[in-house]
Order: structure tokens, then C-alpha cells, then sequence
């Protein structure tokens, strides 16, 4: 069965050159360079010949947002170079790579939206990628609404990574760096956040058929389901002084819970065989999309692809479904036709 | 078949106006204000009823960390007020309470130890509370470590409940009390965090059968199992420069998942069948506890109890693991005599 694995990873060469130049080799590169089937496109290709000619992925950029690794002007250069050397990856490499997703200097709104139109006009990106806040703004900041109007105008789908906060600021407690909880706990945190904001800023009764496509499956969405629903969506506004939320929450059209489910999901979960039912049994096979997170993995690029591969063919679906999460889905929200 | 709630949050009339006093009309208090079963004891008995003879609630005092009302000494009278006042309820009522969980003056450690040993050894509680961080220290501060090596000690076990953190910042964006972001994501965050300082701090390989129970089932770690595990455990320390936490991965005698499925987890997840399926699936019927988070739900009482109790009915266990879910567990936990 084909598989389009919807959310993987690339730092092409001449992009990571420039990275690497930047960043002045600070130290958070060394998890870029050991893993070479991220920025070497020879080792990513032999590592996917594990999973046979049937195995394809939309390159998305590994990278930092680009605004930290550069000001607004010096962001409109690295996103066009991220776009064209993706874009030759795709020309080169057509079996492998169908499509990508264009990158965007997302702290700078006017060149952002300048880039998505270039890049999707003139380079045939099939959708752009955001992160969960540009510089610590959220995406409900109205500087990034007209990328979210123009995606929806579209009708081509938003990638959304997260992103640690403003400043690296914890949460919680005194430091997230510690055990590296701002990667494991603090992503999918910020990716729930992001995903709130859209819905109660009203992100989808401006536009009720966007197409957001979360990393990580929806993050903490779906097992909290109830929370959302009966402790949130019908409970709004109790806890806080004044009626702006409880007045929202009679605003709203539908229930909140629903808006939640219209997201897209990936199925990059590691591998989990109980998380993944439980995002499916939330989002609908409709909305599932194969990924893997390829190659962040402790092999370094296949492990991932293998164990997420796994999970999905034990799922007790109908082999209908399993075509649409594995190929299906992503095909349809990038319009491209459906390879059999 | 006999249901003792694990997690059921109570306000004794005599601290909830002692409360109202140092808390001077804040606005936070409409909330507790706005739910008699919570402060009034006989709307509370009334509203059981609906759950017939076989119904029972553990205690456990609903507050905001005492901390955060009044300062290290006042904190002292306030956390034996509530413990004498728990144990009054359950001495009245041990059809309805057959136990209460001890409140606690943590921001002052040697109090809290002292009003630890008084509260069980005089008064007769089967386990303390302690929120997620103690005014922003993280729990595995060494200030606290006593408080978990006495229970330890003691076989009996710590009920821990999310609380913000500390100078309510966000760790994502500008503002967590945008749509009560706080509440419905940034709770349950606090809460994986805390699970994840006790695994890396060594929690688990100095007591080995220390009974931690997470409120909201464990929070965002069973959904996130693959990430804890091939993202986390087995490449921990990759994302940070220098070696510190590589090492740490090295030195732990298990792997990090391992240890957090060694956390008991209650069902308040507000009456999510497709959660709670996860969250049983990764902890095991010997580690799940029934529980409500009543009267939090949107008929103030009954609600959550009556969700849960349709999710627990409906799920696919045997009848043996639903009565350890239902009672046999929480009343082996505290050491009481199980009910048939």
C-alpha cells in the first residue's frame, strides 16, 4: 500500500550551510549534525529503501523557527533559500519527494506572506508550516491572520510544529531545560495551546474548512477529550472574574470540543500503539494523516517510519481507512492526485 | 458493586470561612462560592444519593495550596483546621467518608512533616496531598524530600493535585489565562512535569513502592507513551549540550517509561471512555483508582460521577479489574479493609 508519510524532517545542504554559518556553531547544532540522514539527501535515500519503492515524504524544514536563528530581513532570504533547495530535493527526487512545504519568515508578516505566495505560485509548495508562536506571539495574533485567510482562500493545508515559548520561560517551575522537559512535555503543551487559541479566537467560523494539520497527533487533545468537553467547552468563564469567556463560550456556535476535532492530525506519536488509537477514536480515520517524525529517532531516520508503520497496519480499521491515513488524506488537503 | 471515589474534592465549613476571610472577597472564591457540595455538607449528602448505598468518597480538601493563602506560620492553623474538620465529616458520615487525605503547610517543610505525623497518627488520614509545586519550587526540591521518604516509610500514599506554577507566568505565550488556558492544558502539564522530576530524580530507585496517585490519570504521559519512550528515555540527553543527561539515561538501572508506569493514575478525565481506555492500558487495572474530581462539573456534583461511573461500566475489563478499579484498589492503597 503507498505511504506518504505527511510530517518528516530535511535540512537540505545549502540551507544547513547557512544555518551552521548563523549560528556561529552553538552548541544546539550538534543534534543536527549527528544525524546525517537529515542534511545528507544520499543517506536519507538509502535509509528509505528500507520501507521499498511504495514509501514517500513531504518534506517539511528541520529547522529552529527561522526568526531565531535570524533578524526579520536576513528571515526572507533563509526561507526563500529553505523553499528552492527543498524544491530541488522534489525535482530531483520526484518518487520520493511528491511535494514540500514551504517555509516562512514568519516575523516579518508582510515578506511572510510575499514568500507563501512565491513559494506556492512559482516553486509548487502544497502548503506552508508554522510554528506554535513566532518569537513567543501566538498564531491568534492578528500580525499572522492573513496567512491563516489566505491558507483558507487556498485551500491548502497548514503544517504546525511547535516551538519552545517566549524566552525559554518555564511553565511550571523554575527551569524546563531540566531533563530536557521543554522537548518532551513543553512541545505538546505548546502545540495544545496553539490549537485553543485557534478555536477560541474563532479561527473556524472565519474559515470552518481550514485545514491545520497538527504534529504529534493532536498532543494532549484527544486523551483529555472529557476535560475539553464537559470541564471546558460547557464550563467557560467560571473560573475567572468578569463575563468575557462566559459570554464567549454563548458566542461560539458550536460547542468547543467540536472545533477541536476539525484539526488534522499526524500520526507521529513515536510509536505508540494505545496513543494512537485514542487520537484516531478522537479525530476520525478522515483526518489521520501517516507520519513519522523520520529522522529523530535513537536510529537516527528508519525507526520511527518502521515502528509507526507497525502500529498502523495492527489498527483494527478497514483497509479503506487505512489507505486514507496512509496516502489518502494528505493527498486530498494538498490537491495532488492519488497515486495507486 | 461498591464505589469508593478516590479523588473527590471537599471544602469543611469551618475552614472554607476561614478561608473566605484571609482571602478578603477575592474574586477567584466565586467560583468555590458558586458550588454548595463543595462547602455545604448536606447539599454534598443529598447529591450522593442518586449513587445509592454503595457509593463513598475519599476526602480531599479543596483549596488552593493553603501556600498561596497565607503565609509559612498562618499556614500551619489553616492546614490542621482542614484535617480536623476532614475527620469530623468522616467520623459523621463514615457511611459517605470512610477516609480523608491529609492537608499539608508545605511552604513550611518542618511544619508539614510535623502536621504529617499528627494527622495520620492522631487523626487517623490515609495519605497526604501535595500540589505540583510548592509557590513555584518544583517538588523534587531537596526541601521536600522528607515529606516522600515518610511516606515511603509509611506505606501510604500522596494524592497530588496540579496547581499553577509559580507567578502564574505561561510557559508558551504571552498570557496563560487567556481562555482559561491555565486551567484545562496547563494543569494537566504541570502535573506530567512533576511525574517527569520524581522519575529523573531518582524517586522510584529510592523507593521502589512509593504510591504517587495522579490526578486526571496521569495527565499528557499515556497519550504521549511513544515519545516518553523512544523520544525521551532512550535519547535523553541528545538535545542538550554538554553530558549530564546522557549520562543520567546511562546511570538510571531502568528505562524512564518504565518508571512512570509505576505512578497510579485516578479517572478523572470527566468522562472520556477513548482517555480512559489509554490511560488503563498504560498503567493496568492494579494502578487505576476510580475518581470524579467531584463537584467540578457542570451541575456542580453529580455529573462527573455519573460520566465516569458510564465510562468504568462500559469498558471492556473483567469484572475483577473493575473492582479493583472501583474500590479494592484506592482501599488496598490506604490500607484500609476492603468492603465487599
Amino acid at each position: 500500500m503507498m505511504k506518504v508519510d505527511a510530517y518528516s524532517h530535511i535540512l537540505p545542504a545549502p540551507y544547513f550551510a547557512r544555518m551552521r554559518e548563523l549560528s556561529g556553531g552553538r552548541a544546539a547544532l550538534r543534534r543536527w549534525l549527528e544525524l546525517p540522514a537529515l542534511h545528507d539527501v544520499e543517506v536519507r535515500l538509502r535509509m528509505m529503501e528500507e520501507f521499498g519503492d511504495d514509501y514517500q515524504q513531504v518534506l517539511t524544514l528541520s529547522s529552529p523557527p527561522i526568526e531565531l536563528l535570524a533578524g526579520p530581513d536576513e528571515a526572507v532570504a533563509l526561507a526563500r533559500l529553505a523553499n528552492e533547495s527543498m524544491l530541488e530535493l522534489c525535482e530531483k527526487y520526484p518518487d520520493r519527494f511528491p511535494a514540500f512545504v514551504a517555509a516562512l519568515p514568519m516575523s516579518n508578516p508582510d515578506a511572510a506572506m510575499a514568500e507563501l505566495t512565491f513559494a506556492i505560485d512559482g516553486l509548487g509548495a502544497r502548503g506552508v508550516q508554522v510554528f506554535t508562536n513566532v518569537g513567543g506571539r501566538p498564531l491568534d495574533d492578528p500580525a499572522f491572520q492573513s496567512v491563516f485567510d489566505e491558507m483558507a482562500r487556498r485551500d491548502l493545508p497548514i503544517w504546525m510544529h511547535p516551538a519552545r515559548g517566549a524566552g525559554f520561560a518555564d511553565y511550571a517551575t523554575e527551569d524546563s531545560s531540566k531533563y530536557e522537559i521543554w522537548w518532551a512535555l513543553g512541545w505538546p503543551y505548546e502545540t495544545s495551546v496553539a490549537m485553543a487559541r485557534m478555536v477560541f479566537s474563532g479561527l473556524f467560523q472565519r474559515h470552518p474548512d481550514i485545514k491545520i494539520i497538527t504534529h504529534h497527533m493532536g498532543a494532549m487533545i484527544p486523551y483529555l477529550e472529557g476535560r475539553i468537553g464537559l470541564g471546558w467547552s460547557d464550563q467557560l468563564g467560571s473560573r475567572t472574574a468578569g463575563e468575557e469567556y462566559a459570554q464567549l463560550r454563548r458566542d461560539l456556535p458550536e460547542r468547543p470540543l467540536e472545533y477541536f476535532r476539525r484539526f488534522y492530525a499526524d500520526t507521529a506519536l513515536s510509536g505508540s500503539a494505545i496513543g494512537t488509537r485514542c487520537g484516531l477514536d478522537f479525530f476520525g480515520a478522515e483526518r489521520v494523516l501517516f507520519a513519522s517524525d523520520c529522522p529523530f529517532d535513537p536510529e537516527g531516520g528508519p525507526m520511527y517510519i518502521r515502528e509507526t508503520i507497525r502500529v498502523l497496519n495492527e489498527l483494527d480499521v478497514t483497509d479503506a481507512e487505512r489507505e486514507r491515513i496512509y496516502h489518502h488524506n494528505v493527498m486530498r488537503l494538498m490537491r495532488l492526485p492519488v497515486d495507486m
